[in-house]
Formats: structure tokens, C-alpha cells, sequence
């Protein structure tokens, strides 16, 4: 595989709180089209690391390409450091300087003469047009290296890389077509997952498969190549039917899609509703059902029950049932599933209600105790779960749980 | 300022969808004590690349740091190519070896062979204790750099950094010390901010200002040094106090903390209580309001209507002010807050009606038109908006205007 590197470059770029987007963006895109990332920098606007970089770059990788450092001022030091360590001249060109000064027109605008250095070109390069700024970016090839510099900002980066630069590194990459998918797993554990898929999957040595544990999910990542995306794909749909044999019911999603767009997708289907009585996750399940677009069709109501009294007012929840099992319990639980469908004339009531910590846990009811309730107009299931992690991965690990068990009802 | 570099090593840190959050962490820690990160460096289980890498790292930077690759597999490679790059041979340290042993009985585990490969050590390098895994760091003084190897995963990394380098790299760096302060800003745009306090903030080279906009919030990132933490510290308390005064009540968090946070705090100690009825933000304000630890004192319910019969039966909107002017009104805005308010018997009642979109927007009432509206007993106050954004992004906004709304009425 031809192997490529992206440089980033910024000084903003190495604050303790700045990603790199640019990079997983680009990373997609390359491996999409058979080219291999090697190697990632981020790099401050500083000219002699740059330099050094850029030689390094362009004598180890087939691919070079650089994100920021295009812009008007000082500090935007691409053009000038690149041209400097490939030995060539920079020159100030007509046409985009003209296009930068309409494009300041166009908004009534003069522009500032220092906007003038964004139509320097690097001798040799192919200008890349920015529809959606005033750095245009550049494409050279220099001794078997192409190379492409693109501005920062990503609704300026991305679609110069489709439109301009996609084309032709594919043609460089040759044959081979790479697809990837990522299958999303819930109820079950990372190594109850492994246990049953491992077989299968070791099998192969295209598709590829990665198992990663994010949060309270798990994902398996597969990558295959082939000689065309289709090819790549049908062996993509082979080794994905193998694992949803063997996993089941547990594998909820196959295109990387959330839970709840998978959930809003089978009540879009079937034409069901729902509403959601929540004490411990606090608005979150009804939060992530209505981020879905459309979610109205489905979701009428929600009601965030924190404190007993509002239980029993909102939900109808009997008093002597919280005051004899608590208001986490199985029974109370139970019992709000079916007060919120009842009082929102749904086809489902889905309820939750646990201790999400720090505090609030003792030796009987723990931290991480959580229950979950599922209604339907004929009967009511639950589920008692022991969540491990802070307050935000148990609420986050309980919502998904509730979510999963309306998806698993609704197969 | 002293110059360090980051070496993250791994091929999976080379996936399109990981983060290298490692170098997050280091880059904070190391500013902290007046160490400038001036390059990081993402590479793969790569021999060749990787020696290239220390062998310029070390000539360009005073401090080196490399996280990942001390693994027992072939594919970690880390021990190996660094002593390769420096010219020093690698040695078996019997004592590590036996450490690694003992840590494996402990668990009633003989250790695999292949763990051994842990103990080798690079001549004339001190080993870093690791008492959360097997493989333990390097630290090593090398022709004027300073460098140090440690494991990947960030609960071992993260306390070898801070009990065996950090003093190391502190007396290094000399005598300045850092601090650093986010504020944060509701309820401005961008260019106001930097309108009213660009005069003050161009006055001073230390602390230096940058200000960030991030997706709902702009953000003002002030870096001070001085000859101790102390009086760093105090330089940002003399700028942020200013930059207060500029902006009075926008500046809604001086540590950073969410605008959830500080609301919830502000419940807290005044003793207030809080519901909340949402419909397009579909129990985002819950949620963020709940996500606090303690929100149970402060918070007691919220419902969230999707539906005009929900909002008619769980909040007491009247029907005719619906059908009069429609769910997305003031009107019905001013009448949910003040019904939920009534219902739950809270001080305050806050409320949430719009359009998030991408569908459902007419030419009168367009997508991102949002009404929030806030009730306490005496009276109910309104504010129309037009937010910008996807759906995602009207909500969050929304969400965080009506939390702004009750932070500024809490004042």
C-alpha cells in the first residue's frame, strides 16, 4: 500500500485542548482509496521544525499532505517554508490574486493588501480553487512525492480534497479498493463478544477486524480490501453475516448508526410510539430519541421524575409501593413504564430509575443499581442492571440498556 | 521557554477514529511547569520511521517524550529503536525481570516468556516504576535531551509522568511557572467579545489571550507565567477581573466549568428549585442540569412535550393559544414555564419551545426559531431567538440560552 503522511500545522494546533480533526478526516479518505497513513504531525508555525519536516516527508512517503498555515498573515508560513525545503521558487500569481480581490468585492469588501501572499505559488504547483475561502491550496509532485497544501479549516479542506485531490491519488494508488463498516454491539460483555467471534473472524486476513471498547458500547471494526469497492463491500457483507450469526440480536447496528436512530427507525416502521418516564438518567433517554430528525412521528412525551412526589403526581406510581420497596426498585420501576404509557396513550412506556452516584448508594442499593422497565399494553418486562463507571457512564451505559431493550422488543 | 516533543507510537493511534489523548494530557502538565510542545508525533509500529523520528527529536528538542510501543509483543517496538537510534545497547535488568514475575504471581499467574522482553532496559537509562501494569518507563539524559519512554495506557502513564519525571522536568525548565484560565461567555457573539475587550487584552504580553468559539460558547484562553504558580495566578486574576468588567454578566465560568455547573451551584446555595418543560430540546436541559452530582436538591422534574395534547394534559397550556398561535409562540413558551412551575411547585420554571429541524420550518416560523421562556411567582419573562446550526447544534444552543436565562435571573 502506498504510504502517505498528513503534517498539521498551527501553533493553536499543540494547545492541551486542540485536536486534530483534520487528520481522522483525511485518514478515512485515504484509507478508503488503498493509501496508508504512516505518519501524523502537528507542528507550530515554526519555520526550521517545518522544513525539517517537510525534507523528512517528502523522502519517506509517497504522499504528503499539510493542513493549515495558508492564510494571510505572519504567522502562515506553509507556502513559504515548503518552497524553501523542496528548492523552489515562489511566485506571485495574477489570476488568483484577481480571484482573492473579487472574492472580497463580492461582499462589498477591499481586500487588505496582505491577503496579496495567499497568491503566492509554489513554482510548478497546480492551484487547488477554495470556493468557501480566500486561500486557494497547491498540488505538486516533486521526485515521486505528490503533494498537497490545504488550508485549516475543515468546510474550506474538505471539499478541495474531493473534488481536486481524490481523483488523482486514487490513480496513484493503483488497483486495490478498500471499504470499511463498523457493527455496533450492546448486551454483552468485550470478552463474551471476543469468545464467540474470534473464531470466525481469525479466519480472515481480509477483512480485517479490530474489536474496540468505547464507552459503554462495543464496536467491531472491519476493513477489507478489493479490486473494486464493490468487491471489497461483498466481502464486508460476507464476514458481517458471520458475526450476526454468531452474536445475534446483540449486534445493533451494522453502518455505524446510534442506537437511537436504529430505535427511531423501527418505530418509524411499524408505526409504534413511545414515552419515557426517567429518574436516574435524567432526560437523557428522551434527549437521544428526539435527536433524531422525525423523532415527533414516535416520541410524544417524557417526564423526568427526580424527586417521589413528582412520580406518583406524574406517573401515578403508588406511594406505598415507593415507601415499601424504594423508588429504585423493580417494582416502582414497573410501575412508572406503565404509568407513562397509560397517561401518554402510547404503545410503549419505557422507564428508568437507579442511583447514578457519587452519592445516594448504600450497602443494599448501591451505586451503579439500576432498573429498567419496558410496557406494552399487554405486559410490563424489567431488568436490574449493576453498571460500573463515574455518574456519566452509568447514566449514559442505563440509557443505552433501556434504549436496546425497546429495540429488542420491537424485532 | 524550554522545547519539548511528543512521539505517540502505536498503528492503531493511526485509525481514523482515534485521538491521541495522551499528548492532551502531557501538553497541559508540561506548560504548566514552562515547557513549550513544539511538535507531536503520531507513528506506527514502524522501525525505520520511528529511528528517523528520535534521531531528529533528539537533536532538535530539549525534552522528548514517547508514550506506547512497551509492550511484551514483537509489535512493540519502542526499547528497541529508541537505543538504536541513540547508539546504546539494550540490557536484561534482572531486578525488573523479577518485578514483572512477582506482579504476575500475585495475580496467581505464571509470567509468559515473552514478558521478559519488558525487562530490557537501554544502557544508562533509570527505570520508572509502573504499579499499574507490567512494563515500566525510561528516563534517560542523552547529549543535552532529556527523554523519557512511557507505557500507553493513560492510568499507568499519567502517574509515572507526575511521581518520577515531572519534578525531573521542573528544575529543567528554571525558574518560570505557568497558569493557565478558561472563561467562559453566554449570551454574545464572537466580534462583540472581541470589540469590547481586544483594547485590553493587546495590553499585555503576559498573560497572553486567545479566544475560541466553540460550537455554542466562546471561550477566552489566558496564559500567564511569573516566578511561582502564585504569581502567574495573580496576573490572570488582575486580566480575567478586567475582562469581567468589560463584559459583566456574560462571563458566566472562570474555571471552566459548564454553564450547568454554575447553575447548579447558584440552586445550591440560594436554596432554589427548579422544573423544566422542553419540547425542541427534548430533554437536553434536563439532562445537563441532572448530569451535576446533587442536582436532586435543586432539581425536582421536568417533562418534556413533544406533542400538543402533552403539553395541554402535563402542562396546562390552554388549547386555544395553541390553535391561536401556534406551539412555537411566546405565548405557549410563557404558559409552559409558568404550568410547570405551578405543577411541580418549584420556585422557578424554565421552558423550551422551537424548531430544531431539518424539517417542520415555514417561511413565518423557520427552522433555529426558538422561544425560551422563565416563570418565578411574580413574573414570566421571554426571549424569541434564531439560532443558527443543524439540529444538534439549535438544540445545544437553545438548551444552553435557557440555562443562561435562569443563570443571569439567579444573580
Amino acid at each position: 500500500m502506498l504510504a502517505a503522511e498528513i503534517i498539521a500545522i498551527g501553533s493553536e494546533l499543540l494547545a492541551p485542548d486542540r485536536t486534530d480533526t483534520n487528520s481522522l478526516w483525511l485518514t478515512e479518505k485515504l484509507n478508503r482509496i488503498g493509501i496508508d497513513v504512516k505518519l501524523k504531525t502537528i507542528v507550530g508555525d515554526d519555520d526550521a521544525r517545518l522544513e525539517e519536516l517537510i525534507k523528512d516527508a517528502v523522502k519517506r512517503s509517497r504522499v504528503v499532505i499539510t493542513t493549515g498555515g495558508l492564510g494571510p498573515t505572519e504567522d502562515d508560513i506553509t507556502r513559504k517554508v515548503v518552497a524553501r525545503a523542496l528548492g523552489l521558487r515562489l511566485l506571485l500569481d495574477e489570476k488568483v490574486l484577481n480571484e482573492i480581490r473579487a472574492r472580497f468585492q463580492s461582499f462589498g469588501m477591499t481586500m487588505p493588501e496582505r491577503n496579496s501572499r495567499q497568491a503566492m505559488v509554489i513554482d510548478g504547483a497546480e492551484i487547488l480553487p477554495n470556493p468557501n475561502g480566500t486561500a486557494p491550496g497547491l498540488y505538486l509532485e516533486h521526485e515521486g512525492c505528490s503533494i498537497a497544501l490545504f488550508p485549516g479549516p475543515p468546510r474550506e479542506m474538505n471539499p478541495m480534497f474531493e473534488n481536486h485531490v481524490q481523483s488523482r491519488l486514487e490513480k496513484l494508488a493503483g488497483d486495490l479498493r478498500f471499504a470499511r463498516r463498523v457493527l455496533r454491539v450492546a448486551g454483552m460483555g468485550e470478552s463474551a463478544v471476543d469468545e464467540k467471534i474470534a473464531p470466525i473472524y481469525t479466519r480472515y486476513e481480509n477483512p480485517q477486524t479490530t474489536i474496540l471498547f468505547n464507552s459503554s458500547e462495543i464496536e467491531i471494526h472491519l476493513r477489507a480490501h478489493g479490486r473494486t469497492e464493490a468487491d471489497a463491500e461483498a466481502l464486508l457483507d460476507d464476514l458481517s453475516l458471520k458475526i450476526e450469526e454468531a452474536l445475534g440480536n446483540s449486534v445493533f447496528s451494522f453502518r455505524g448508526e446510534t442506537m437511537e436512530e436504529v430505535v427511531g427507525r423501527r418505530l418509524s416502521i411499524t408505526g409504534f410510539t413511545v414515552a419515557v418516564a426517567e429518574s436516574c438518567t435524567g432526560g437523557l433517554i428522551a434527549q437521544r430519541l428526539t435527536n433524531v430528525p422525525g423523532s415527533s412521528k414516535y416520541f410524544t412525551e417524557g417526564v423526568v421524575t427526580y424527586s417521589n412526589e413528582s412520580k406518583t403526581r406524574l406517573l401515578g406510581v403508588d406511594k406505598e409501593l415507593i415507601r415499601e420497596f424504594g423508588a429504585v426498585s423493580q417494582q416502582v420501576a414497573r410501575d412508572m413504564a406503565r404509568g407513562v404509557r397509560h397517561r401518554a396513550h402510547t404503545d410503549f412506556g419505557l422507564a428508568v430509575t437507579g442511583i447514578a452516584g457519587p452519592d445516594g448508594g448504600t450497602e443494599d442499593k448501591p451505586v451503579g443499581l439500576v432498573y429498567i422497565a419496558l410496557a406494552d399494553d399487554a405486559h410490563t418486562e424489567h431488568k436490574r442492571l449493576m453498571l460500573p463507571g463515574d455518574r456519566e457512564l452509568i447514566r449514559w451505559r442505563a440509557s443505552q440498556a433501556a434504549l436496546d431493550m425497546l429495540r429488542r422488543r420491537l424485532i
